[in-house]
């Protein structure tokens, strides 16, 4: 059981507030880039901040604010062009880093205009890996994006699941090291392994061949970009993956009279959305009861105020890299028998989470592999 | 015209307040028995609490607080089992006293844990008449549920139809005694007969051989549910009704323009349903200008305010029964003949209400009764 | 960029504010004519109020307070009749002044009663021209109904498109004199004749062979009805106009996703809307960047200022007009030769508006003129 400030401390993320700052220390992925081969932007809303995804003529991603500084138009009208983003009002154009680069109208009647010197918008470094853009909106200098073993190991299938769930980021990390499944022994590796959580907002599904990031992005306080991160070992037949698909993943809830949508809950993603969303908004802790089952959401609780310290005190959090050489190909400790293994496992659970909707498994099963 | 203080005096039902107080001394009907045949559990809102109403393996309905009190999910997803309801979360059981029986994680890894025992969710007693599932959410004792006639009589069919009317439950109770109707003479026995209002929130709506309760349910300051309870005479040659049939009630709305929804309102309860809702979800009575037609308000409202009084000095309002020997079946002074008629009247008025949306007419009408 | 009071101070428009009491100075359209030919009443809210527009039986608009003065029912259910609307709940009748001119029931039981003469509902002057319904909700004397000359000159074939945009007005007043368009020359009439603004609402779009007025009638805050009032010229064989017709304008958003509807931003009143809505319910002008480019909106925010301080000193503002032999046609100063050209200008541009929606002009289009 939490204070009203413990639960408000540990569940606010907006820019000032000491999670916020905390959270600001990390990179977040916000998009699959193959999500800008489609559309020319992408509305992003990331730790409480309002934001305008694109893709430059020169292939760069950028991150800018989403209103134009000019009249408040939104950029996700922006048209990207080799140097920025273009806002369609007054053809104001924008750089990666905010500048302003041109103002057509000020410069037509007055050439010596320095009025676009003047003019700053908010932005934030990106960068791709593994299939995803990631953005940093912290202080600099910013830390190195990190390497995790399942975005950039070779010989292997991505796919790549999002939800928004209408919920508190802090609640989907509420999980248990083990669970306790009617008929299974404690030899199941669910058991042996556990679902490894890299610090502040990363879980390992570790329990099958097809090792799964579960990213969970802080939207706002009440809302949580949900990214199912696959990987499938890959046939030597096959050829490297030159576009990782992107499926949205359908989130259940409850419609106007209360009644669940059973139909959403027939794998455990969906399970698992339902148990987090139905706590509410932000889930009221000062009626919660933690027991010894809680063991892990305690831990976690500790260890992020033991972070929020870190930084009240100048020091870089956990998992923060700064030192390229340590960068290369961070090993992550218990899946490498797995992804070694070099065959999909059969079983009723194979398509029993968010991969249920995926691409490359749907596409596996239909040519029979 | 009331003050504002007045004005939230008589519509405000949380716990708490003093109309919250007076109405949680009576019984009110939260859901159809036959709504949980179909399905396991049912979201309930009443006097502004969250709820949720199931039935145990027994067969005893039961209403406990909508949020496990471990980790907040909402019960509604639960499992109805012999003893009780479990959270499909972590498996907490809770039975129909709010008693938490089985943490199964906390039994496996300490038996001799007394955690269970320090938990206690919020649970109020319920108990089944006439098709109905009443629940009483006020001081205990708790008092008797009335066995009105309607709900006891033999030798009729009933159905029960519901609606859930945006508006504070107060405007509803806006009867006025008789009706003029152009074309009629008073000897018709909507002159002779009224409706008669059973305090605090059923109109007894006797005007045809079909009498109705129309059970008025506080939901929340700013919804109602709506209960149409029909009893229909029955036929000799046909059997005892096995199962009350459950029908729902279309609510008419102006749309995103301002613009009724005039398909809904080609009968009388669809036009009563828009004179409710129309007034704003709690009518403001600052602005109301009342007459000689609204003696019935008056009185209504001075009722109101002598039972709040009673509860505030200690005593039973009104229609709180506790005397077993006068509950066997109570009898309502107007209805009797009518329920002899021993056949429907036939007439332009015969569909012109929610029963519009009756199963069991409409079945009737279509066999050629 | 203005200061959070100064744009608190033009953007507000509900009575009692400063804005709200020069914008009650003019008339404002509220509906077509012909809207009231289908539908019995229309639900209306302006300047922050609402309330309800109907045609009684002798052919005359009203418009009084939307909820009735007895029980707070809503008005837009009431019934036209001869001398004004009764409310459907317990009959009691208005006239165009919002006098009450019958309480059935009153007057039955008492036919003396002097009750209703104590009720008074809201009222506004209302007036019709041009197939459009105006409306007066400012202090008395009301002053004329400009009669702008697209209202009033023959020999012309009108239609009304209307489209309720989700933004404070004054963001759609934001208007630059001229275009700068790729690959026209300044030869092109929107560089020559550009956008006239008549004071405080109203742009005399006149680029092409179709005078067009886009008008902005506050609806609240955060809503605007935009109205696109049309003029075609009409050939000799035609007869005159019997009905004007009406049509809705789709308005694009962004969707739950924060993606903009592409569909409907193939034209320019779509592109228009978007970047009006984009900014916000009402925009954030302490973050603006105000440039050359924006001269016109600089001017027009002195002009509402100077327009302000009139009536705070008790004078009427510009354009309220009181002479009637100064009201019997106004005339554009730069639409004239364009109404003389006789036909339509043909060119990519024709549909390239809101009157993309347009019946007049999709029906010339089909019959090949």
């Amino acid at each position: 059981m939490l204070s009203r400030e413990e639960n408000e401390l540990l569940t606010r993320v907006g820019r000032g507030t000491p999670m916020g700052e905390l959270l600001r220390r990390y990179w977040y992925p916000i998009a699959a880039s193959s999500e800008l081969i489609e559309k020319p932007t992408k509305a992003v809303r990331v730790l409480d901040e309002d934001l305008v995804l694109y893709r430059d003529k020169q292939g760069r991603p950028g991150l800018i604010g989403s209103q134009c500084a000019h009249r408040r138009m939104s950029l996700v009208l922006g048209i990207p062009e080799k140097d920025g983003l273009r806002c369609p009002y007054h053809g104001w154009l924008y750089d990666r880093n905010g500048k302003c680069l041109e103002q057509p109208y000020e410069q037509a009647e007055d050439p010596d205009s320095t009025f676009k010197e003047r003019i700053r918008m908010p932005a934030y470094p990106v960068e791709e890996l593994g299939g995803l853009i990631f953005a940093y909106l912290g202080p600099q200098p910013a830390p190195l994006l990190p390497r995790w073993e399942l975005f950039v190991r070779d010989g292997v299938l991505r796919d790549i699941g999002a939800a928004v769930i209408p919920c508190n980021w802090l609640q989907i990390m509420g999980i248990i090291k083990t669970r306790m499944l009617e008929g299974e022994s404690e030899d199941n590796e669910d058991w042996q392994v556990g679902h490894p959580v890299l610090f502040p907002n990363i879980l390992l599904s570790g329990s099958t061949s097809r090792p799964t990031f579960q990213i969970r992005v802080p939207v706002d306080d009440t809302h949580t970009l949900h990214l199912w991160y696959t990987c499938y070992p890959r046939g030597d037949s096959e050829g490297p993956q030159e576009v990782i698909p992107f499926y949205n993943v359908p989130v259940p809830g409850v419609d106007a009279t209360g009644e669940p949508q059973w139909a959403l809950l027939d794998n455990n993603s969906g399970e698992d959305m339902i148990a987090w969303i139905t706590q509410g908004g932000v889930a009221d802790r000062t009626q919660e009861a933690l027991g010894l089952s809680d063991k892990g959401i305690i831990l976690y609780r500790r260890q992020l105020k033991e972070q929020l310290e870190k930084v009240q005190t100048g020091q870089d959090p956990i998992n923060v890299f700064r030192d390229p050489t340590k960068n290369v190909y961070i090993k992550l400790r218990l899946e490498d028998s797995k992804l070694n293994s070099g065959s999909f496992r059969s079983g009723p659970r194979r398509q029993g989470g968010a991969t249920k909707y995926s691409p490359v498994l749907n596409q596996e099963e239909r040519v029979g592999k």
